[in-house]
C-alpha cells in the first residue's frame, strides 16, 4: 500500500469562479479521487491554508509520495515546511509536480535552476508525445495525449537535462516543451507533469490521472536506503594501508 | 509471472575441470536455480549447442528477459541468432549480460562500439559499490558487495554512457570499473552486470543472484508498447496544413 | 584546421528534377560550399558512386568530421564501408548524420536500435527550438530556427537516449521530434540533425549551415586518446594483490 | 581571453601550520599561479574574508569561470553571496569546485542534494580513472592520474547524476568516488573535480592543474544566451490558435 499526500494550495478555487465551476472542492480532491480508484494506493490530502500547510513531519513521514499543485501563493510556503519536504525527498520520498508548481519552492530548491519558462493563455491544443516507451510512467497511454484545451508551456524551460524524457508537448501555437521529466535526488525521484491549468478539466481527464497514477507507483521508494547512514561517516579501510612517506 | 530464458555458452564447464568443479551442470543452472527461488519468475535455460542456440523464434517469442554469458565462442554464435536477439530486444524484451557478454554479438550490436575494456587474471579482490540508490535493482543489498576473488575488469570500457549508472567495482590491484549499466533500446531494457569469471562461484552468491532477480523484475517490459505500430508509418495531421507558396 | 568530409548519396539530385533545381550540384556541394566559409575547416566532398563511395582508409584517416545524407539508396552502401566508418567514429572521427540518413548503416550501427520514426510529407512548417543553451552547437543562433517548409519526422524515434538533446522541432500538423541529438561512441562524437528534405533549400539556409557547422568544431576530436592503447590489454596492478585461499 | 577568478576560504593555511607549509601564499594562489601560465586566461583571486568574500556584483560580471574552494568555513559564507554566485552560474558563468567545495552553499543550492559522501584521512594512495574519453576536460592526460597520497571521499556521493561522468577514483582502502562530474544549470556550466585536501601539494600537480585549465576552457560560455531574455516572457503565437467550445 502506497500512502499518497495530494498537495494543493487551493487559492484559485476560493476566488475565481471559473476555477470553482471546473473543482468545486478543488483541484487536491479530483487528483485524489482519481488515485482512489487504484486499491494499491491510500491517499489523503493536505492544503496551504493548514497548519504546517498540512505537512507536519507526521505527515510526510507517512507518505512515500507526495504531489503538488501550488501558483499564485507559491510566496506563501514557508521556507522550513520547503526544505523539510526536499529533506523528506532526500530520504526516500517522491515526489510529483504538477504544472505551475514548477515555481514552487519545493521543486526549485530540488532543482539549483530558475525554473522558468514561457507561457501564453490562449485556450490552444496540446498533444503530449510519448518519448521514452520503456518507462513505466507511459504504461496503458496510446502513442500521445491529447488535451483539447490547455495553457502553454513553451521551452527554454530552465530545469537540469533530466535524467529521463517522458512526454514532450506539442501546442497549437508554434510551441514545444518538455512536459514529463524525471530525477534522481537522494534516495528520493521527482517527476514533472506539466497539464494541469486550473480553468480547464485537466485533472478530471482519466489518462492525466493514468499518467500521475503510474508515477506515484514509479516514484515510491523501491531502491537501497542503506547507503544513508553512510553519509558523512568516517569508514574502515578494507585493507591495510601503506603509510606513505612524505 | 515473468517469463526468463537463462542462456549459457556452457563450453568452459565441458572443457575445464578447474570450472566444472564449480559449476557441475554449468553456470546456466546455478543462475537459473538461484532464480527459481522467486516464485515470480518461470525459469528456463539455453545454451549455444542447442539447435539454433535454444533461441528459436518461439523461445524469444515466450521469453520476456533474457540473460546471456558467453566468453570463448562468441564468435559461434550464428550472426542470424545475434540479430534476432537484438530484435526482440528492441521489441520489448529485457536482456541481462553478464561478465564476458560485453564482447557478445548481441550486446555490441545494441551498443554501437567496441566494447572492449582491460582484464587480469590476478585472484585480486572486488567490491562493487551502489552509486545509485533510488534503482530497484540494488534494492534489498547493502552499500556494496564484496567478492573475496574475482578477475579484474578495469575502465576504459568502451560502452555508451550508460543511462544509470548502478555499480563502480574497486579492485585490489588499483582499478575501477563501471560494473552495474542499463541502457533503453527501443523497447527493451539492457543491464550489463560485470562479475562472473568461470573459475569462481560468482553465481552461487546470494547477493549476486539478488541482484540478477532485481534485474530482471526491473527489465521486464513495463511500458508503452502503442507507439510499435508507428514505426516508418505515415500519419494523418492533427490539423489543417496551410499549403506554402514556393 | 578541421578536416571535413562531406558525404552524400547522390541520387535524387540525379533523377529528380525537382531536387536538381534545387541542388543543381548535389546537396553535398551546397553544405560543403556552406562550410567553405570557415576558415578553420580543409573541406572536400565524397559520394556514392565513387570507388569505395569514396571513403577509403585513406580519405577516413585524412577526415576529422564526416557528415552523411543519405535515403534511397542505403542498401548500397556495402557492408565493409559502414563498419569502415563506424570503426573510425570509434577511433574519434566526428560523425554528423543529416536528416534521412538516420537509416543510414553507419548511424544504425552506431545507435543499435532500429532508427525509425513517422513522417509525412505535407509541405508543412517547422520549428526548431533549442532546449539545451549551453550547448557549442547552438551557439549564435536565437531561441529557434523557423523552416517555412519542410517534411515532417514525428515521434516516436526509436534512438537510444541521446547524451544531449540539443534541438526539439514543432511541426505544423501536431507533431513534435528530438531533432538534434549528441551522443559519444568509443573516442568519437555523433550528432544527428533532422532537417534536410532534398526538395527544399534546406543547406542554402545560413542557419542550418551555422548548425552544421558549430557541428563540425563541436565533434572533432578534443579529448584523451591514450585509453585506445589499453583496449583488451592486460595490465600491471598498481599495489601488491594479497593471494586468496581457496 | 577567459577571466577567471580563483576563489579560497583561506583559513587553513592561516591556522594550520601544516597547510602553509604546502601552500604558503594559500591555495589560491598556486591554483591561480598554475593556471597564469595558460596565456589565454585572465586570472585573479578572492578569499573569503574580504569584503562580501571578495565576490562583489562587480567582480562576478567580469568572471567568467569561478574556482571555488571551501571546507571549514562554509556556514560563513553570506546565504546572499551564495544566491548571488548561482545566479551567475544560472546566467552563463562557468563553476568549478573543488575538493571539500562539495559541501558549500552556492554548489548545494545548484546541485539541490546533501551532496555528502563518506571520507577518511588515512594517507592513501589515489587513482583517478578517465572514462569520459571524448570529453575536453581529459585532454592531454594518460588514462589516469596517480595521487601518491590524498584524503579518501568515498561513495554514495549524494548528487544528481551527472551530465557527464569523467573521472572515477581507486583509493587504496577499498573505496571509489565518482571524482569528475559536470552540470549544466541554467546558461552556465558545473564541474566537480575531487582532490586537494589541504595539507598535500595537489595543487602543485602539473596533471591537476591540467583538469583545472581544460575545464576553465570547457566552462567558459560558448553557447546560446539568446534564450535568456524570453524567460517568463508571453509569446505570440507562430499561427492562428482556433477557439475551443467549452
Amino acid at each position: 500500500m502506497i500512502r499518497v499526500t495530494v498537495w494543493n494550495e487551493f487559492r484559485h478555487e476560493k476566488s475565481h469562479e471559473a476555477v470553482r465551476a471546473v473543482y468545486p472542492k478543488g483541484m487536491h480532491e479530483a487528483i485524489a479521487d482519481g488515485l482512489r480508484k487504484d486499491s494499491g494506493l491510500k491517499v489523503r490530502t493536505a492544503t496551504l491554508d493548514q497548519p504546517e500547510h498540512g505537512l507536519t513531519k507526521e505527515v510526510l513521514a507517512e507518505t512515500d509520495v507526495l504531489t503538488w499543485w501550488g501558483h499564485m501563493a507559491h510566496g506563501e510556503v514557508q521556507d522550513e515546511i520547503a526544505a523539510r519536504v526536499q529533506q523528506r525527498v532526500l530520504e526516500g520520498m517522491g515526489l510529483i509536480v504538477l504544472h505551475s508548481g514548477h515555481m514552487s519552492k519545493p521543486f526549485m530548491r530540488l532543482m539549483g535552476t530558475s525554473c522558468l519558462l514561457r507561457w501564453r493563455e490562449a485556450d490552444e491544443s496540446e498533444r503530449l508525445w510519448v518519448v521514452s516507451p520503456t518507462h513505466p510512467i507511459v504504461a496503458g497511454l496510446g502513442p500521445y495525449i491529447d488535451m483539447p484545451a490547455e495553457e502553454m508551456y513553451g521551452e527554454h524551460f530552465d530545469i537540469p537535462a533530466p535524467d529521463d524524457l517522458i512526454f514532450v508537448s506539442w501546442f497549437e501555437g508554434g510551441d514545444v516543451f518538455r512536459s514529463g521529466c524525471s530525477w534522481s535526488r537522494g534516495l528520493g525521484k521527482v517527476f514533472y507533469f506539466r497539464p494541469g491549468h486550473e480553468t480547464y478539466p485537466t485533472y478530471h481527464n482519466p489518462e492525466i490521472i493514468k499518467v500521475i497514477d503510474n508515477a506515484v507507483h514509479w516514484a515510491a521508494f523501491a531502491g537501497n536506503n542503506s547507503v544513508a547512514p553512510f553519509y558523512g561517516a568516517n569508514t574502515k579501510p578494507l585493507q591495510t594501508i601503506v603509510p606513505k612517506k612524505h
